[in-house]
């Protein structure tokens, strides 16, 4: 699949015949996108488990990635460990670094363009939510808005900060649900922004209840219901999926993994019920009113 | 062949049957890579043309590309030429974007990853120079490097500093070398340095004939012939293609667009001849010692 990689002018790969081919891009600055002190490891692991994410929220089967990195300084321990977080994340799902282009700059840049296949036709896209699905996700909410405030608090490595620094693309789930979803994305920005984009696209609201969202144990003893659920709902990095579809449609082997939270409905909007209340909320997170 | 564009977690791509794929990759950084105050027009421009160079010296077609942008601030104006600069570039050779990723740091990053296809099996490598092989480069070498020595001292537009702002991606020629060439490179380092690479690749050696340099009128008369072999040998970013092949393979629908320059020995090393002088260089451009 790969004729020749890193160490010429470029790449040249053979793509599986009959298949198409998914592309995405995605770049993490330093002190924006993660703390300016997070670990070499957990940002290569990190840079590339953002990219399995978006390439799972396309059904697709990642291949190969090329990596664009703009450093302050050529520091070798710091390459070597960035080096090893990036194969980390990589190997687990076979995907090779092809090629590269290494920088100098003032700030630490790193951006990573990741490609996958699939069979024709079977792409996940954001638009094909219908009336009566249900709106699944994976994994649990609103982790990764807490360790990142463990992170930047200086907190050490722990559940809640792992969940951020190294996120677990969802690529498995994606495959099972290629050509069968009628809607994904990936929580990206949180669950209000990322799921307002699927009904967006897809001229339809939804209803969530907000007593179905999978909170972690450790989030809840850590933060409590209230600040969970405002994680959870705006809190963005998680890089869960979320999905829609009948719910019989839904592939068994991965139905212990996923969650359904709630279901979309003819009319535009997002509602929100927590028992028997609307709450009201917005992209940053929710206001409860009683 | 695009399926699905820009607008999603990711972009569909249906390659063309039996075909290989090359992809590439490069990144500029503002201040490193071109002058902080080059125009945003320029910029765009130039980022798709040096992925455009790598692509040709693959010998491949360019089809489509990515884009990873990092901005200090989202100034709309800037944007809109940046974008009238890349959209040009692009449709020289029907590039289409399918994707992209903007960020918010403290320089200005632009990054692009291109891909193409060829015919199986003629992708151009460094490592095929053979003893015997006619060297050849395109165009005029060294107005990059004048061009951007006056751009930094504050130039305004003229035929050096477009030769550096804007180069032309040689993707008709590699094109026509993709199956037939040796060994082939685009010249962003400088003939020294980039003919070195596929020297080194090739396990080979090289004579080049200064008096044969391909030097433009405007060079000479700018910088004279000194500083413009100097220019030529070490300068870097003029994005020409360098290659080798026998010189009766030559396909006769580029001769008028190449020069040849040398040949490759056996014998590792460079050895550059001014008429009767054998004239000592490094990387950075030669030293004459008479």
């Amino acid at each position: 699949m790969v004729v020749a990689g890193v160490g010429d002018d470029g790449a040249v790969l053979r793509p599986p015949a009959g298949r198409e081919l998914v592309t995405v891009i995605d770049t993490m600055v330093a002190g924006t996108h993660f703390p300016a002190g997070m670990s070499a490891r957990d940002v290569g692991y990190r840079i590339v488990a953002v990219n399995l994410s978006d390439i799972a929220a396309m059904g697709a089967q990642p291949r190969w990635m090329t990596l664009a990195l703009t450093l302050v300084e050529a520091d070798a321990d710091w390459l070597e460990e960035f080096a090893a977080g990036l194969y980390e994340a990589a190997s687990e799902w076979g995907v090779m670094l092809v090629g590269g282009d290494t920088t100098s700059g003032e700030q630490l840049v790193v951006s990573v363009q990741m490609s996958g296949d699939l069979a024709p036709g079977t792409a996940l896209y954001r638009s094909g939510a219908t009336a009566g699905d249900t709106v699944f996700v994976t994994g649990t909410l609103g982790d990764a808005a807490a360790g990142l405030e463990q992170l930047s608090a200086g907190a050490g490595e722990q559940y809640l900060t792992r969940r951020f620094a190294r996120p677990s693309a969802r690529v498995g789930v994606g495959r099972a649900l290629a050509g069968i979803a009628h809607a994904a994305i990936d929580l990206s920005d949180g669950l209000v922004a990322d799921l307002s984009k699927i009904l967006e696209a897809s001229h339809a609201g939804a209803e969530l209840d907000l007593q179905r969202l999978p909170l972690s144990e450790e989030l809840l003893r850590t933060v409590g219901r209230e600040q969970a659920l405002r994680h959870a709902m705006g809190g963005g990095d998680d890089y869960e999926l979320c999905f829609t579809l009948p719910e019989s449609g839904l592939p068994a082997e991965i139905s212990t993994e996923v969650t359904p939270i709630g279901r979309i409905t003819r009319e535009p909007g997002l509602v929100c019920r927590d028992g028997d209340s609307v709450v009201p909320f917005d992209n940053t997170g929710y206001r409860h009113f009683r």
